[in-house]
């Protein structure tokens, strides 16, 4: 590896390793399940967490580097079992950085009914641009769950995805911004349940919709 | 600024930086939604969360001011995206010397379905003062949200307004007590949509919540 | 006070002030809401927590004496506004050594429908013998809450009362008893709510009840 | 006991009052419920949790060891009162070297309901191979208990058994395995239970449900 992408590769493992701590914060993960990967700047590579390794001990230096098919290049672990559906992702979407994996329960759970999320709340316009749209079932093993997630998020806004009877899987310029969007998509897939627990809230109008994302994407943040 | 202004700005700093950890306390917020406000008393501006800035590092220093416009005063970062709305309650209700915004979501839940709070526990009578009720689908960018919240609150005894498709705000005579409405709102909200999932609850009598709130208001506490 | 209530008192002091934070800890309260007391045996006083106080600043020197008519005995603060309430259970059921009240949200949704909790589960036979009763709608302000709750109580084996559109009360012989009561009710609250949610459970056969009932409270712990 | 046992034994109290930690941290037991045993190998001896004592204090020390008909071999406390059941299950199926025991509330409403969680989530069919077993109604004090687990858990890939109108009961090759069992329990018993408020989530193909089964089986992990 050059020194740039070693340099690079080393500061994606303390990124990597400190972002699966808000996944436990914020309870989208339990036990090894869930994780979180970077694509490594400048070369075909990423940064991923090993497989069914315990949330306490994710130092930077268990982390492991894959290249863009899921080979082992670095690290003393075996990588993530969805190693595959990460590096099909960075494959097809190269504007994508960080890809994120969780089994977050109110998400699941509209995953589990192959329900969108209906885009009733600001915050969905604001993040996901739209309701929040499903992907098919998919068996591990082969490219099907980075094929279902890289077709339907070509179809929306939404750097969410909810797999069928599996989970969400969410993504971002960077590992940040995807973590980010699975904090907020179970945020709201939360909120919605609630709502629609006791009636049905009505749809923000498409146009309202489209100008609170912008604002949201544009002026939002330092 | 004034010796004395500059002194209560510097003690607010702290005030609403300490007060954004009972938002993370009692879930409220998630990432970096959600934002306290103060106003500074004996001076036409309030102190507010910058925007997108991270509940772990919100010390007093990146707390910023603004005058009542939103105009930024002091301060080295960008104020909360929601200033405007916290600007607004401040021009238009001189006796509020608080606001809090979240999503907590509850709370979140009744505002999406536009559906007001029903004064159904002594704790919504003693705080409240009947229901909680519901504000107006706002967009942010101007005066909506703010002249929302300002004629919803004018009509009622309650400190929270749930603002349809968007979330909750409280008011309070300080930052404390709008602090404490945001808790309190998000508790009866949970309990009373706990309530509803397996039946109605009778709501309380008229008499009975005037009472409750009289005392609450006068004789609680130290 | 003679010596032996003085040491008693400061046992107490610490007791009770340290059981406040199992109200935490399990999330059955927020803010200053909630309270716990003790008897002080030997003696016609109970040791109670302050008004609206903060549960960060619950020292054993906080925590406020008074007779059971709700006097304040010893102590800088106001006690709790439910102090009343506890004061009557004292005088009326002398087998009581503790005294709990929360507004915990499963607990508090059935109170606010007025449902009791049915006996569903063996931890319900195990603690409460049987389903958990319902109280009458009772103001603050004289003795309706606690003769509500003694009323009751006395017609149940169960140490908790729902007290409708309010809140539980819990007894014990001690205040750990009481706040174990507390802690189970809520659980047992929580659970029997989810299995509400989507059918009917069945009841556990009375005989069951009694034979588990006997089992816990005689045999269990060490 | 053999030199080697006893340095099993010493080894096992450590794993198994870490391993209640894991309880408290997935809040799957309030107060001093909850329950987790090992068996020690090359010995018809386990280690199990004493009855009645809190989580503060479950040191390596406090663990107790019984024989496998739960007769106290070592320690200065009772053993739990579910030891006839942990004792029965390690007499009938030699393959287990841990149980555990808890009334996680999601769980606990299925068994109430006497309803077995079906598999309808990916993570259902990694960890437990097909819908999650319903136990029969049984009471404490003989072997009841014990025998409705073996008789329930034989009939099943399942390492997860809800005993109606009580809890549920796990099982794995060793205490850790156990464990991990009762976390993912509750998971997939709570994503379920939020998929089923609102809808009923198509079942996955049961050969589907077989290849993730082996999948997960052999080849997640280090």
């Amino acid at each position: 590896m050059e020194r740039e992408v070693v340099e690079a590769v080393a500061r994606l493992r303390r990124t990597v390793a400190d972002l699966h701590r808000e996944l436990t914060r914020y309870e989208l993960v339990i036990w090894t399940a869930g994780n979180v990967s970077a694509r490594v700047p400048g070369a075909d590579l990423m940064v991923i967490k090993p497989s069914g390794v315990s949330y306490d001990e994710l130092e930077p230096e268990a982390m492991v580097v894959t290249d863009l098919h899921g080979t082992l290049v670095d690290g003393e672990l075996a990588p993530s079992s969805d190693t595959a559906a990460h590096a099909y992702v960075y494959r097809h979407m190269p504007e994508i950085g960080g890809v994120v994996h969780t089994h977050s329960p109110y998400a699941t759970a509209w995953a589990a009914r192959g329900e969108p999320i209906p885009c009733v709340l600001t915050m969905i316009a604001d993040e996901f641009g739209g309701e929040i749209p499903v992907g098919p079932f998919a068996l591990i093993g082969d490219d099907s769950i980075g094929r279902g997630i890289v077709e339907t998020l070509r179809g929306s806004r939404s750097p969410a995805v909810l797999m069928r009877n599996h989970g969400p899987f969410t993504v971002g310029r960077d590992a940040r911004a995807a973590v980010k969007a699975a904090v907020m998509l179970e945020d709201v897939a939360r909120t919605v349940h609630f709502a629609h627990q006791l009636g049905r809230p009505d749809a923000i109008d498409p146009d309202a919709v489209d100008r609170l994302y912008a604002r949201y994407q544009n002026a939002y943040g330092q």
